[in-house]
């Protein structure tokens, strides 16, 4: 069964790891790259990382970024060089970054540098950044704009935000094979990933919701909302900012048009009503994964919905 | 009293550290970035680094390149992911790679981003690359050209040598401070480093040995070469290669027409006669460093030639 999912970082990787579990299961996962950043020289995917070292049974699932068993002995050593260390790379993370960057200097695109790491890694799933052109998410605040990892990173996402806005998006063009994977996908996953931050960029490319609109495949999300706030990460404030209800309605309200199903989490099931109104089918189940059997199991139930429509 | 020292790397360090534990030497090295090379898309300085290290108190001294209490966690991860690794770059090593290339795609010369390492690492010393151009030490061999590193890392310096060169050093310009440093100080000493591939690129950017001919202050230079070999590295086959004796004499022809004194050890006593033939005075002395008191006695040696002349 070919399953696409669009995914952000830590939030998406507990459901790609269950995806890839699942027998017969053949998976492309189309991931974010509007919170790229530039550390040290270095040009940093941090979500297609994520993923990538999530698939490779690499990813440190306490910190829930960057490599597990790493050390910080060359950001040790840029901050004695008076560096920013605000945004933190590993000793074996940065062999990455380097990897990338020196390919994106040659003149790769970032697709071809993304498929070579996930392969040397040895990822079996395919991993696609949204883009190859450079799509940035920005935070306005009181103060002005901030990168999102200014935002998220520098600042603990503790400034006020007006919006958030996507640059370069108009401009973007899916990378190869996006669009592709869409229209061919059996399923279509929406992972429990920021709806604003991680989602929305992807979204934002010209050409992928006009592919979700069309592709065959039933696209299902599961929701990364629970009650009225994020199982992780600052989505809440910044659906609020955009005038999104924080609530797993908000979420399917975002998605709606083309979402044929949502999973919901059990505390949510009132609101399986709300989302028949919006034509989205509320799929319930225990949705928070704390261990690698939560993950296959949330994983089928998205499967599932699928397969019972 | 004003020091300047052209140097190398490993072999220099110790000299170097020897005289900056002189009371009153100010000293103002003159690096070779001859061996300078791209690693993993970082722009390293070998030489330069060994200087800075050694200066910081930084150097790790059993090895003689590199940091001290390194580890190599980013090369480990850079060979999973199918790069090569046959330069060795440290986990915190790396720190300084990325500072210098971040500074100089930002378009800062060479000679700044130095200052600015040696500055933050805590060095006293001036450290000046010879040029902020780049300059190549090519060697030449029956199979093709090799770079100074892929000759002597990669290949282990196994390679038959037909010539050495200097690509890049005619248009080369002495950084700034170069020959003010050369000309305002009151002694030269020309380290013992590799006469071929470490103080000869130095010589070959133009200007620098019109401004050692014309330096008032006194030149001084300890010999690389004891006995019929070099203390370390592969000095005596690439002098060879250039038809130039592997001997004290064979050092001292090749500084000749103006350097003043070279300190030589005690096993080359007998060659005193043959430097008097060539206008250069020999100081004899033990030149074999193996701590720290070795290291300033040697620096006294040569501080102590220039003032009895």
């Amino acid at each position: 069964m070919h399953v696409t999912a669009l995914a952000g970082g830590t939030g998406a990787a507990k459901l790609l790891r269950g995806l890839t579990a699942l027998p017969d299961v053949d998976l492309t996962v189309i991931g974010n790259t509007g919170d790229d950043t530039e550390v040290w020289g270095l040009h940093v995917c941090p979500d297609l990382d994520s993923v990538t070292y999530a698939l490779a049974g690499l990813l440190d699932v306490e910190r829930g970024w960057g490599r597990r068993d790493e050390t910080f002995h060359c950001r040790d050593a840029m901050a004695a060089l008076g560096e920013a260390t605000w945004f933190s790379i590993g000793d074996r993370d940065a062999a990455t970054h380097l990897v990338r960057t020196a390919a994106l200097r040659r003149g790769e695109p970032l697709s071809r540098v993304t498929a070579t790491i996930a392969r040397r890694l040895g990822v079996a799933s395919r991993i696609l950044p949204m883009s190859d052109d450079p799509v940035r998410t920005i935070v306005d605040t009181p103060d002005g704009p901030l990168a999102f990892q200014e935002y998220f990173v520098r600042e603990h996402a503790r400034a006020k935000v007006r919006d958030v806005r996507y640059a370069g998006a108009a401009d973007a063009r899916p990378a190869p094979g996006v669009v592709e994977a869409l229209v061919s996908a059996d399923v279509i996953v929406l992972c429990p990933s920021n709806p604003m931050t991680s989602i929305g960029p992807i979204l934002a490319v010209p050409g992928i919701v006009d592919a979700l609109r069309s592709a065959p495949g039933f696209v299902v999300g599961v929701s990364p909302i629970v009650g009225d706030r994020a199982v992780s990460g600052p989505a809440g404030e910044l659906m609020r900012a955009r005038g999104v209800p924080v609530t797993v309605a908000g979420v399917a309200q975002l998605y709606a048009p083309w979402l044929a199903a949502l999973v919901i989490d059990v505390r949510d099931r009132e609101a399986s009503a709300r989302l028949r109104d919006l034509g989205v089918r509320a799929v319930v189940t225990e949705t928070i994964m704390v261990n690698a059997a939560h993950e296959r199991a949330l994983a089928r139930v998205a499967i599932e919905a699928a397969r019972s429509a």
